[in-house]
């Protein structure tokens, strides 16, 4: 089987996996309980917070905190920051746990506004701009889960910091943590959202980076956990599995980006030779994500030929991809027809080269079946 | 080591964890994929929610809605059945996920109205029914993490239905699932909370009962996972992990029981034979807590002269325990000097009635050195 799929989800490493079960079986205590083992538990979570700064490149006084996942840390970030009459910017490239938490606060009253996109994916830096009077809280994705573009975070920080200091910039790293490099002190914004399973870690954790002097606004009241920020037992085996799986994806980052790399260029040019066959290219666009299509075959259809050669491949809307939503690649100018069409392959480190040449043999395949079965209607 | 904090965490079964790893090796697909592997893992989830259902004695037609814990669980129910100019009231015996959520919204300009304490640590249904006028959304606790006491959940729900059927009652199951007969339909509440690490399950994940018909607004937006009530990539390995310890809690529950009953009423009797050691008497209470105290020495000093002997316990004030919190037992009218000196026993499976000789010649050991030494002072 060949899993293309990997922006979607990742397979928990088997190292990661035996971190979790050791935290399982023998750190199983209440990290708030007034007694020694639970304050070692409390230790540990202290410690993995320590490791996952570091890991991030960011300042040792910052702050880590752990909740159920990135929906959960994007919903946090920019509901936490938002304050009466706020105003949210938001980029029409967002992840939908952005997006569509925008269109909610939008119900609720908040003004928000969205910055258009550019043709190779990244946010329009004059609409930005243009967008900035009157906002307090922006959000902008740091590597596209649809297009694998890349946002220059660390740039569009200093635009919006020096037009306004006090704008809270939230940026979601779930698809840039272990595939570009991720340097939260010179990338700057204040507020950065990393998940588990994305980095072949546990599902049902994820992390906030908070920036030194950030205030946030908790969106789960109860315990005193996580500062009086994210209430409820922490889930210690989660924090643990998330932390290891982040100190491999980090450390390893470069090694298989380099495999990921040569994949997504072989696999773009060997793409292009085939009939039919339109390919995304984005220049600053993460190695992990290629996007394509065939001209008339929709999507869905792709989707399901390549599943009967146990091939699996997300199409254009990510994560959510029952969700019907092009407002991505729309943005972008793409035509509707491209829209309709597009497929998104997205890899990881258990993915070959050998792979490239196998999918283009049974994507041809199916190309020639597919139209040939048309012309004999 | 004699651990009696269960009603703080309890250790996850091995077949529980076996269960995690299970799922976390081999259904790690996305559910929210097109293809069929995806498909797969949200018939799992299905089958997750039917399983869970039919455990708790629900309507197969009621609705599950998986989230990463009780106090989620809680924030979701009680903010989701909120409406603008709502009234809510809550018990003063709520666990902090409920009680300071109440003080938030009150803070955020609710009506909020707390409902008083019988000495036996059970709401005043007297003072329930004077608070009703008014009142959209009602929380009470089934079992108190801090005394046990037992609330009947089906009058409850019946006193405040014949009054006005159109408010929601949410009932928080943490510390009755696994306990007592936890049987939905006879309940019938709208809304009920289950966790997963109090019934030796994994951490990071619970459960929402949503009785058919009841409408909630989601607290996290995304995609468009649990029929958009709950976005994010769903946590499976920790789904099938709660569901596995939900089904082994209830299926063993009457076995158990006998063991926990056991201990406490032992555990009491000896207990009050020592000298300045008082107990508290419910009756409704559950097998698997049982409040106590010495006189004389305060709570904290007492849980660490326990920790020296090996002996785990809770304070009062239950999971977060380093919260000094006291309003349960003073609410009950507990004197201050009983307060002051309340710790929690909370049993599980995993104990034995030879544990409880053992407690009390560790107390009795320390009753006589702590006051020979304030003799010699």
């Amino acid at each position: 089987m060949i899993y293309f799929d990997n922006a979607s989800t990742t397979k928990i490493d088997e190292s990661v996996l035996s971190v979790v079960n050791n935290y399982n079986q023998n750190f199983f205590y209440n990290p708030s309980s007034l007694y020694g083992k639970g304050v070692e538990m409390s230790m540990e979570i202290n410690k993995f917070k320590s490791t996952a700064l570091s890991l991030l490149g960011a300042d040792p006084f910052d702050s880590i905190v752990f909740l159920s996942g990135a929906t959960e840390a994007n919903n946090f970030a920019i509901r936490g920051a938002l304050k009466k009459n706020g105003k949210l910017l938001v980029s029409n490239g967002e992840h939908p746990s952005v997006y569509n938490l925008a269109k909610q606060l939008k119900n609720e009253g908040f003004n928000v506004d969205y910055i258009k996109l550019l043709p190779n994916g990244q946010v329009d830096e004059q609409d930005l701009k243009q967008k900035l009077p009157g906002t307090t809280v922006v959000s902008i994705i740091h590597v596209s889960n649809e297009t694998g573009a890349i946002n220059n975070i660390a740039r569009l920080s200093k635009i919006i910091k020096s037009y306004d200091n006090s704008i809270v910039f939230h940026s979601d790293g779930v698809q840039a943590v272990g595939k570009v490099d991720v340097n939260l002190t010179e990338i700057d914004c204040d507020l950065y959202t990393v998940s588990g399973h994305k980095i072949h870690g546990p599902k049902g954790i994820g992390a906030l980076h908070i920036k030194k002097g950030v205030t946030l606004k908790p969106l789960l009241y109860g315990g005193q956990q996580e500062n009086y920020l994210r209430a409820g037992t922490e889930n210690l085996s989660g924090i643990a599995g998330l932390v290891t799986a982040l100190d491999i994806a980090v450390k390893s980052r470069k090694e298989w980006a380099v495999v990921t790399r040569e994949i997504k260029l072989l696999l773009s040019q060997k793409l292009k030779q085939l009939n039919k066959v339109w390919v995304l290219e984005n220049e600053h666009s993460s190695s992990h994500v290629l996007v394509f299509g065939v001209e008339g075959i929709k999507s869905e259809i792709l989707l399901h030929l390549l599943e009967e050669q146990n091939v699996l491949i997300g199409n254009g809307s990510a994560c959510s991809s029952r969700y019907t939503d092009n407002r991505v690649l729309k943005d972008m100018g793409l035509t509707e027809q491209k829209i309709k069409t597009s497929v998104r392959l997205s890899f990881s480190k258990h993915n070959k080269l050998s792979e490239v040449d196998e999918f283009v043999i049974i994507l041809n395949g199916i190309i020639e079946t597919y139209f040939a079965k048309l012309l004999k209607r």
